[in-house]
């Protein structure tokens, strides 16, 4: 092992909550053990977790995980949520400053952090200042987000596992639009980037084994990456609703129109309560003024009112207990690969997962770990790439390659 | 076997789908066949299933389920969702002369109509019907629906699945809540009966295990059983904020205040569009209302804005692919028991689970199957006895025994 400073590593949960998150926290544990953490004479002293993330670092209040046992780690890893507690603090230059101090403080010398790209932005800042400062920090993002926006990895830790939750969940609603036909939106999380929407498409029985999709829904499939026109939206419905008598849409919560205006707040805007305020969106608000604009504009003149329901998946999706099998063995093992880094000499960086199997139908997958530069990733957005897009309301088979290891097996159902 | 009139079995689903929905339609098929349907001499010529229940019946379109093989059986009976479609048509007299006659037209003698009490109430008078007129028709209802709203029954399959649903949703979304503290609201199916938001209380570790809750959410359970006050409400959640922190919540998207009218309703009514009219509810409306309402009351003068956050679970709750293997034993067998009455010389009735081990905790659990009158079912709705509640807001502990061995095994958590 190469001369490490002595000292105290911490670690933080921010954001979101996934199902996965632990797995990584986890993952860190386990790895700054393999380094020997705790035993005397090794450079670790203490491990420590940030109550509620960096809100709780600069208020010196923590968890200590130094002695806690195989048998909790390994129920912990599979518990979703953040264990430690998140926070949605955005860190500005003062905030930063404040953490710095914390670590001086507490003689922190390790310093990793479970987010997005938030989070990784923390890292950058937090490195920078210890840098600027000659206080040696070793800082490490170790990636998470259910959107899987991140810059540098094939993807992200919780987004697996919250895709297998939506496909399961289009999958079941879908049978249940087969049996009691009408036109059903589905509003998937999603703010800036599509993927988790996009994974509806897995619930297709095409989808699943590599055949054509038949006509199973979701038919239709709108993500924030197009342009998101209302009169085009109604007769893509149309269409569908007139050839099969019914229709199964997904939509991404985070759709917004070729001005980048989100159609969620633009749709509720109109909307006021009895004392004449906008009323404020509550979270089903932009999938029932979707279903009020199709039951209004597709109801025939003098007809009855078409079967017209909205579902919005909710917090739901990002930590139910049914993660995927890939999404807890890379979770982990990224927490470990991060601090293998920081405790094998590297100073700071990210953690990517890059895919090294071909993305491709019946092709194994397989993945490995890599070192990336805060600066890559840190405060950016990936967006679906065009060629996981076909046309204007579907995904491209290549997504669905890409998709289909990561959320791994699916129920098999029987139609009649 | 007794003397038995050749001729027909025709099946049906009817009303909301279920997960196990599919399991009773394979039960009866099953419980036919034993009696050797479609073998030469055998009194059952031909199984037919109706499309999309009744209405598929009266316009004659069937499926051939005669041969399906026992293979498909299975994955059908792991199936969500109404295999044969569902209707949500509630027949009146001349509807039911409609049945009757398509019963005569195609020689249908065993008649098995799968649903909640609108079914039940089917099966009474096409039965009432096929007697007046001297048509030997043997009526049978099986019992499904999320609701557990059925006379008579210690239970209905679909809720257990349903139920468990709930539980685990309840369950990853309270350690959100504790990640992210903040006010939570829950809005579950329910709009007569609150077994399925009761339900939700199984997301406590304490009611998995049976020791003290310990301020597990959902701290706050709403059902339409009990009278609905919105000060009282405001007031609960308050206290429990006060305490925690935070606060988990779960409401019946049938609450009703003491005058028996619809919550969801008068909280709605107050919105209009932006052309005046009265804005229709979509399936978010309620949580969203009461979200709002608890945002505008609680926030102190000058504050920030509470974090008041509302899901629906929508229609995931009772389809999604993660059966209770209690209720997809009993489903089947519940078919499959109404199939054996009906070839066996009894001539109508629905079919009852009556629970025969004491409710307690860590009782094993034994059910039976028990004919019962179409008139005790038919038509009536059962709502939580008052031994399953505690106060206004909360459930019993007889509850939490009687639900615990219907859900199944639920994960267990590490808390940190």
């Amino acid at each position: 092992m190469p001369e490490l400073i002595q000292g105290n590593a911490v670690i933080g949960q921010s954001g979101g909550p996934t199902a996965v998150i632990n797995a990584s926290l986890v993952g860190v544990i386990e790895g700054l053990r393999q380094g020997g953490a705790g035993s005397p004479g090794n450079p670790i002293t203490k491990i420590l977790g940030m109550r509620h993330g960096v809100s709780g670092l600069v208020r010196g209040e923590f968890h200590d995980l130094t002695n806690i046992s195989p048998d909790r780690l390994d129920r912990l890893a599979a518990t979703p949520s953040a264990g430690l507690g998140s926070t949605r603090d955005k860190p500005d230059a003062p905030y930063c400053e404040r953490i710095f101090e914390a670590c001086e403080k507490h003689n922190i010398r390790y310093f990793f952090y479970i987010g997005g790209n938030d989070s990784s932005d923390t890292c950058r800042i937090v490195n920078e200042l210890s840098n600027e400062r000659n206080y040696e920090l070793r800082c490490f993002h170790v990636p998470k987000t259910v959107d899987n926006d991140l810059v540098g990895s094939d993807h992200t830790p919780g987004f697996p596992s919250a895709a297998r939750f939506v496909a399961k969940a289009c999958m079941a609603d879908f049978m249940d639009n087969i049996s009691l036909p009408g036109i059903k939106i589905n509003v998937v999380m999603g703010r800036h980037a599509g993927f988790l929407t996009a994974a509806s498409a897995m619930a297709r029985r095409g989808a699943r084994f590599g055949f054509e999709p038949a006509g199973d829904g979701p038919q239709l499939i709108y993500v924030p990456e197009v342009a998101f026109d209302l009169d085009r939206f109604v007769q893509d419905v149309a269409q569908v609703y007139d050839r099969q008598g019914r229709c199964h849409i997904a939509v991404s919560e985070g759709i917004q129109d070729k001005e980048g205006q989100s159609i969620g707040a633009m749709l509720i805007q109109g909307q006021v309560d009895d004392h004449g305020n906008v009323q404020l969106s509550g979270s089903g608000a932009l999938g029932d003024q979707l279903a009020g604009v199709l039951k209004a504009r597709l109801t025939p003149e003098g007809g009855t009112a078409l079967r017209v329901r909205a579902d919005t998946f909710g917090y739901v999706q990002r930590c139910f207990p049914d993660q995927s099998p890939v999404d807890l063995r890379e979770a982990r093992g990224s927490g470990r690969f991060a601090a293998r880094l920081a405790t094998s000499g590297d100073l700071d960086g990210s953690i990517a997962i890059v895919r090294t199997s071909p993305i491709g139908v019946d092709q194994p997958y397989a993945a490995r770990y890599e070192r990336i530069d805060l600066s890559v990733v840190a405060g950016k957005t990936r967006h679906m790439p065009a060629e996981f897009l076909d046309g204007h309301n579907n995904v491209s088979e290549m997504f669905l390659d890409y998709c289909r290891p990561l959320v791994g097996e699916l129920p098999s159902y029987e139609r009649l």
